[in-house]
């Protein structure tokens, strides 16, 4: 019986945990596909659940939501014609019935199932899409999570129109970048806010107008001088004081998308700025099949991802330093 | 030169500074009309008006945004058809274009304009509606400001539907009250909070399919055991660490509307809950002249205000006694 590489967490811990061994093949089970990997992505998740910061950790797992590679093995009920097929896999299984949140089955590939740090994954067939043919599979695995998350909180919730002024805020993570990306597509004129003027310099080489130093602590004003008026949506991971100054910055009338909270929760939240601007404050995670459907049109139609380093599955504790470290400007890729 | 009686506020402090004096009755300026004055009507804002706690205070000043009457005269280019017709005042000027949110020239009545504690009030001639013949003028005077900020919150933003689930926090006061009216009238199924079983009673006996104490820590178990499940819409006016709750409380995927902050702040906002149940927390004060007419049609077709107490205009100080007391359930009303 062949053996696939994988990596596998046995135990949490700093990085060094993150090594490579040989486990047992997965097989699909009816409805159920392998894809033999040629890359995979990191996300924060993968980082939060190395560390014990995230609900639900069940150990061994194999992590990894992002992943690209080949068709290799299908089980009953799958087309077998997919068997070859360069694929990128959607990492959100059993959203449930409603576009409007996931159901209490949802779950993400890389924990509990084991996700794409491997050679070989198993997973649903309905979330197999073929590959862009005009991407490697390297920018390929860079697609996924970070992008469906930007695409739902961009179009599916704040709706964006061509025309209007976004704020991206804490640009370099993947998220946000993909953010910039996909809403500089939709003609919306986008502005980033980082502590690095060097990644606020990338930003502008990818489509931003602008953008300010979040070490500034008037850095709204500071964006609003740039932008000329304020924005009509701002797109936010941070939370924290972020969340605040998020609220206090956009437009009357405006929307504050927030899709996560690094930062951690928000003090003195000044709920009259909500109710008296008449503020659409809307939380968005990850994202339906729809959504992913969507999101990967634009790439298909010639959007490229920003990938930061692309490093060896062996590697995979390098890769995680690197993301700890937050020097990165797009995602951090294993090649397989 | 006839002089009219008001309510002048002319020194900031407690109730005893609203003494009812003489002072030139107002005359309209093209585009407007002056309304002799049969009821008026209390809201927070004429308290925290009152004690300095609002701003852009400006004094002297006739406090009262809520009134009904019957037009006395007219001024240039408004139709004199109106003298002598029985009307309620919009008290939302200037809303200008957006119908999203109010112009930077939005203005309510009662501050800086002269208001309804008074014979007469000079309005512009748009803020005039019929008021619906089966109420009374202290009915009529209990519906503007409370029920247009209700049914923005209820309708305009979170769009109630027929047969779901609502919570209205801290019912009694004005706009939670004709939240539950409105809410029940649009066949929602309407839950309420308090302070006070007498209250919590007096909701039900108006349609409030059930409720609980906030002295409860536990207040969101204990309604969620009540509902039976989470509520669709939570409709909160008190902010704090209600909510916090109000986040807790709500079905994944569903809307808390915001109106108001009377605990103040919130502090340690868990923004983790807004995006990983993708919420939407949607900000309503007042609402746009559609908003009213709109709510007005709910009244014209039968809706019944809930009066608390009817108090003569001298007894102005009286009546902002029993608003800071918190004892009401319903509109503090003062008849002219």
């Amino acid at each position: 019986m062949y053996q696939m590489r994988a990596v596998v967490l046995r135990t949490l811990g700093d990085p060094d945990v993150l090594r490579a061994e040989e486990v047992p093949d997965p097989h699909p089970d009816p409805g159920e596909a392998v894809v033999r990997l040629r890359a995979a992505a990191l996300n924060h998740r993968d980082v939060w659940i190395r560390t014990g910061r995230y609900a639900g950790i069940k150990l061994p797992v194999i992590l990894g939501s992002d992943g690209a590679g080949e068709v290799v093995e299908t089980g009953a009920n799958v087309d077998p014609a997919w068997c070859g097929r360069a694929v990128i896999i959607d990492p959100s299984f059993n959203w449930g019935d409603d576009e409007r949140v996931q159901g209490p089955a949802f779950q993400i590939l890389g924990l509990p199932r084991d996700g794409t740090y491997a050679e070989l994954v198993r997973v649903p067939a309905d979330a197999l899409h073929d590959k862009p043919p005009h991407l490697s599979f390297e920018e390929a695995a860079a697609v996924p999570l970070a992008s469906v998350t930007a695409y739902r909180a961009l179009v599916t919730r704040a709706q964006v129109a061509s025309g209007e002024d976004v704020v991206v805020t804490g640009i370099g993570g993947g998220v946000a970048t993909c953010a910039l990306l996909i809403g500089t597509r939709l003609g919306a004129t986008v502005y980033v806010t980082s502590g690095s003027e060097a990644k606020i310099e990338a930003a502008r080489r990818h489509g931003a107008a602008g953008g300010v130093s979040y070490h500034d602590p008037e850095w709204p004003k500071a964006l609003i001088a740039q932008i000329g008026d304020r924005p009509d949506v701002v797109i936010d991971g941070a939370g924290g004081d972020t969340f605040n100054k998020a609220l206090d910055l956009v437009k009357p009338g405006g929307r504050v998308v927030s899709y996560g909270a690094t930062l951690g929760p928000v003090q003195g939240l000044e709920i009259r700025r909500i109710f008296w601007k008449q503020l659409n404050v809307l939380g968005s995670t990850m994202g339906t099949r729809r959504d992913f459907a969507a999101m990967l049109r634009l790439y298909a139609d010639g959007l490229q991802p920003i990938v930061d380093t692309v490093l060896p599955l062996d590697q995979a504790a390098e890769a995680h330093r690197r993301m700890e470290e937050g020097q990165q400007f797009g995602k951090i890729v294993l090649r397989i």
